[in-house]
């Protein structure tokens, strides 16, 4: 009997960082794949990229629903708790021999956690990064719970290690969303973006254009619309055509989308164009040809390295994760955003970088997690922590 | 104005693990002290502990519900879930400035994370320590969530540090359950606990007695009446008068609390008496004077090597925990538990270690948590881990 | 394609009162029966009445939990409130055509209005019934929420449509506990009970005995202890040997489990055995052999009828309920208990009543299931109201 | 000391129901308000209109989400279920001596429920009215629950007696709504609107201009996208400026938001100006001075009679309601509502009509509030039903 793998599979920006291992666990002979689609990615707000899942043939063995409306840092936690009320249903239901949880957001913990007290292992991707806002923390405590470990760098694996885990269950494999990026067809023709709706301004892809893409940070809640209005304002004064995309549902959304609303409303937003959500092909098209990419996604770091994409990141978002040599830092402020993104233009694209993966970290996870057999009850492990410990 | 300081108080052996604190944050005079009592604490089934706990003076400021009745695996996810939908209310209206958070239970890290995205700094007692249970993995994630640590040992403190906190957020500075076990009169009258019901036998402590806690092993879900059955014919075995506690909620309790129901019931359990739960002081008293104390609960490690209490300890639930040489470990296996009680009894009362803290734990953590400020964004420490890590 | 009947069971009473439905529908050819088994009746606390259920051939399609300890009023509106967490999912997986649901408990109305929300067609049980405590509120309630109601006598079907249902919905067909009750062989055999486990005293079913079960009134919320002592005061009065039930999960319930507890404990319930759960055929048997019942459970006043079983009830909780000759009223007075309960005795049994149902319930609602098709949009029955109302 | 009357109020819609008792309660010397603020009343996405009402005055004591994102018929059966887990809570805290819910909504029947199985009384508004959607029902069983009716009508209130309502709690004193209509000046000045914001084209008030508002049908649902494009395409038809609302967060939202969505991005909706929300004022406002309102919200039949607003109703949502002359219908067919459209504006506006109030319902129920003392126990009331009822 093949093994079960659940992968919870809860936002646009998640999907793209599985996409490529939920074919590789789908197409593997002693796997089966149980996909479970929750948060953002159901919802029509949020482009509802379950359907651009289900068109790639990953029908979601299980839909929920528990996204609290309101995005502020109550409402966080309690979509935590309420995906925790949800996700062991779908466990008992599902009876996943393990299930795979991806990064360092709210249901991200909560799949740990539900997996971890029902006994069932967990595997989890992107483990021992470093960044900003409150994902830092989640990410971490996610990998204690964690019973195997498929962190995307090698910096990022001896992390894991030092933290106490048993170097036996950590395999830097690289990360699935560098797959993808290798695997898609980087042209990007006139007519390609006017199949996915948005709202706004037509953008012609033959002319320089600006990417933005902006989350509200949750340890600095109440800041997001003056950080997203430095981040407009620098927009504008650049004057390049751009795409901006909507904000995740972190804590501090509604104040990020309250700043693209008003941005629109006023009129000012004239050479923009706004979407909700993308194929992540489309999105990586789209880096790979932008003049510039702004914001504070992460996506700028991971498969802006392979690609070489010039990017501005700004604020503390993604303060100290791994990078390649394309990102430059900004603060909140629009002078210094605007000075950086004109920089980033005329320095051009950058070289490929190989640091979060090659393109095969989808089919080796796969294969890691057909064989694998990790124990229920983790252990800190003495050999992996820096002090000389007393034998335990 | 004073520091708000917040304690979720969620079980009896959380209450004796925190009551020094309480007091030493309530009379701490930059402090003012806020109460959350839940979980077991507050049930009537559990011996509504909360009814002692208010009696010392330690009046609830908010009171909450979240055990989900069944104590399986999956109920045991849900009442974590259920917790986080109820502590984001709590917080939100008590405001405080610091909320602590008690060892490594679901009530703990449903604590941890709540406030976590709440962006309240997190304290965290007993981070470090390891053991079975899906308790181990739980008490490291809280570490990763927590902003300030409080380690009951200089092992656990170097363990927390080697797992990437900064060493300026972690203080050793003992365990405030030692402080409530070195300022109890340890003496025990004839009449101390006729005052506290229970049912059964009566009990003579001026006669040998064993002390008798199990609670269920969440990683061994299913083999929880085998594993108290084991212990009960050992008792039999022993043939000494015993004082028997009901188990805690964790997943498989209902398996535990059939075994003893069973036992009462067919009547073969003739010198036992049955206790729901004992203000901590009593039940001190009864460490001090126990011939022997079996079962699985971390009384036996922890407030056990201050009094010097013969323990045998069962399973693989204290496994690799620190201990003093009070200590004995058996399987579930009837012949050797009732061997290792015996040599216990035989050996009679070792000495006094100091291992988890000298009786002034409370006071000094009630110090610093006036006078440290954490920062609410939290950093993976690079010094602290064991690799030679890229600086970041 | 057979219409799926989904019948929510959520306690040992539930269970009694749909047993012989479950079956029809299971028989039925037409029909295909789906059974969610929560609440009580799958609590260890609560006997695991779902094991009884299983064993009779209803295997769960979905067993959820939702039952939040505390028994307190707020616990109470928060369990429903969980319960409408928990069925959704499960009529989201089970696509009924028909929800069942029965009575008048906070699991009937969470059932009715999770169905409702969900445009399920509702179908309801004992509508029309009037009594004390929340239920009478909630009963009605349903009512206005179902689609086919199945009140279980005339009256109860006439007050149904007078609060406006269309008369061609609502169905007086019996009451399927009334069923369970005709088809059970009444023999009480010397053993009969000692396979059941329970604690305290053997009863001789050769010789007199009173059968008691008083559950907590929610809206006299707080006076469950002494509402217990006073039943109880009379009990040991009356000096008869009793089989003595726990109580439900109604807010009080701790309250009057507390009463029972220290009836226990104190040693005074000495001709006493207590019961968690029955399987509704022996419940019956007591019924048919008892001396009297006394408490406030409506099997008196149903299955009683039909039994002629000599019963006292007390208090509010049953008032202004329909009932034939062999009830008598009582309030909170150990006295006047005592004195109702001798003076039944006295009388022993009466003639046979079929005001609920002469024993062919199950069958006549399952094949109504089977050809009714009502509207999923309600609207008021213009026709049935008292006033002379315009038309609408 | 004065009486807490707690109103939960958790619309836009709602808000404007009770805004003059709102202010009544708070200036009674013997009653004491209690706002609690929750659903979409405090989402960015439907205009925060709770900071509409704290501008009025009425600070929420307690501010409450309990949206999950996705309205379908699963998430608003669960939304149901997450306010009932919160709104205890509220109501523990708050320790109203009434609690007021308004209309028909799913929080109108979770904030029935808690209050219930609390015993803390329910006051009720809008019992007794007929509608389509879910609603219909949710009201009637609200109804059930509640402990005072102020039912809007004399028609109403007699319905809600002969539902078995006891004549002594129904109180017809007239719909707060209808106060708000009286008070409200009625001018409409060119830059009224400008400070609102919304997006789309300027309208010109001093031209005719149509006002749409068209919510999902529940138990319809699946339906929504076809139904809001036939209004559009009768608007589109009629070629007259337009206001344009977004729908509230009932299942099937989604669709209707899309069926718009995809109107204002596809450029055809020259002539629309597209708003999430307005003050109450202001509203009435433009229903005083369009040319026409069409849609499906009930102000057209409630605020609509008193204003004389020519009104299209389209299907079932308002199907059966009481209405005055003013209302016309139309099924979901875009050249029968232009037709009917085309008809009213030609028509102009309707004689005043005082079926729903005439000005002063919010006094006259806060004075109510003050005097009635409701039995916790509710009884199905004997004399309200039509048939000839046994005594009980």
């Amino acid at each position: 009997m093949p093994r079960k793998i659940c992968v919870v599979v809860a936002s646009r920006a998640n999907y793209a960082r599985v996409k490529t291992l939920l074919k590789a666990i789908q197409e593997h002979p002693e796997l089966e794949l149980q996909v479970v689609a929750g948060a953002s990615l159901v919802l029509e707000r949020f482009g509802n990229a379950v359907d651009v899942m289900s068109m790639d043939g990953f029908e979601p063995d299980a839909t929920i629903r528990f996204i609290i409306e309101g995005e502020t840092p109550v409402t966080m936690a309690k979509s935590t708790g309420l995906a925790l009320l949800e996700l062991p249903t779908v466990f008992e239901l599902l009876k996943p021999d393990v299930v795979v949880t991806v990064a360092d957001r709210f249901e991200t913990i909560a799949t740990a956690i539900a997996a971890a007290y029902m006994n069932i292992p967990v595997a989890h991707t992107q483990g021992g990064e470093v960044s900003g806002s409150i994902d830092e923390s989640v990410r971490h405590a996610v990998t204690k719970l964690a019973h195997l470990h498929f962190p995307a760098t090698e910096l990022s694996a001896q992390r894991v290690i030092s933290m106490g885990e048993d170097p036996a269950t950590v395999f830097n494999l690289g990360c699935p969303s560098i797959d993808l990026v290798a695997a898609t067809d980087l042209g990007l023709r006139q007519d390609t973006l006017s199949h996915f709706g948005g709202a706004g301004a037509e953008i012609d892809p033959g002319r320089p254009f600006v990417l933005m893409m902006q989350h509200p940070v949750t340890t600095e809640y109440g800041q997001g619309l003056d950080q997203i209005n430095a981040t407009i304002r620098a927009l504008t004064a650049i004057g390049l055509q751009a795409l901006v995309f909507w904000p995740n549902v972190d804590a501090g959304s509604e104040q990020v989308a309250k700043g693209l609303r008003l941005f629109r409303e006023t009129g000012e937003s004239g050479g923009c164009h706004f979407f909700r959500n993308l194929p992540p092909e489309i999105f990586v098209k789209l880096m790979a040809h932008c003049a510039c990419m702004v914001g504070n996604s992460s996506a700028a770091l991971r498969e802006g390295a392979y690609l070489g994409t010039p990017a501005v990141t700004v604020g503390t978002r993604q303060r100290n994760r791994e990078r390649a040599a394309n990102v430059v830092d900004a603060g909140h402020d629009a002078k210094a955003i605007a000075a950086a993104i004109q920089g980033q233009i005329e320095h051009g694209r950058y070289e490929r970088s190989t640091l979060f993966g090659d393109g095969r970290a989808g089919e080796r996870i796969a294969e890691t997690l057909a064989v694998e057999r990790p124990s229920i009850q983790k252990k800190l492990h003495p050999g992996s922590l820096a002090v000389e410990l007393a034998p335990f």
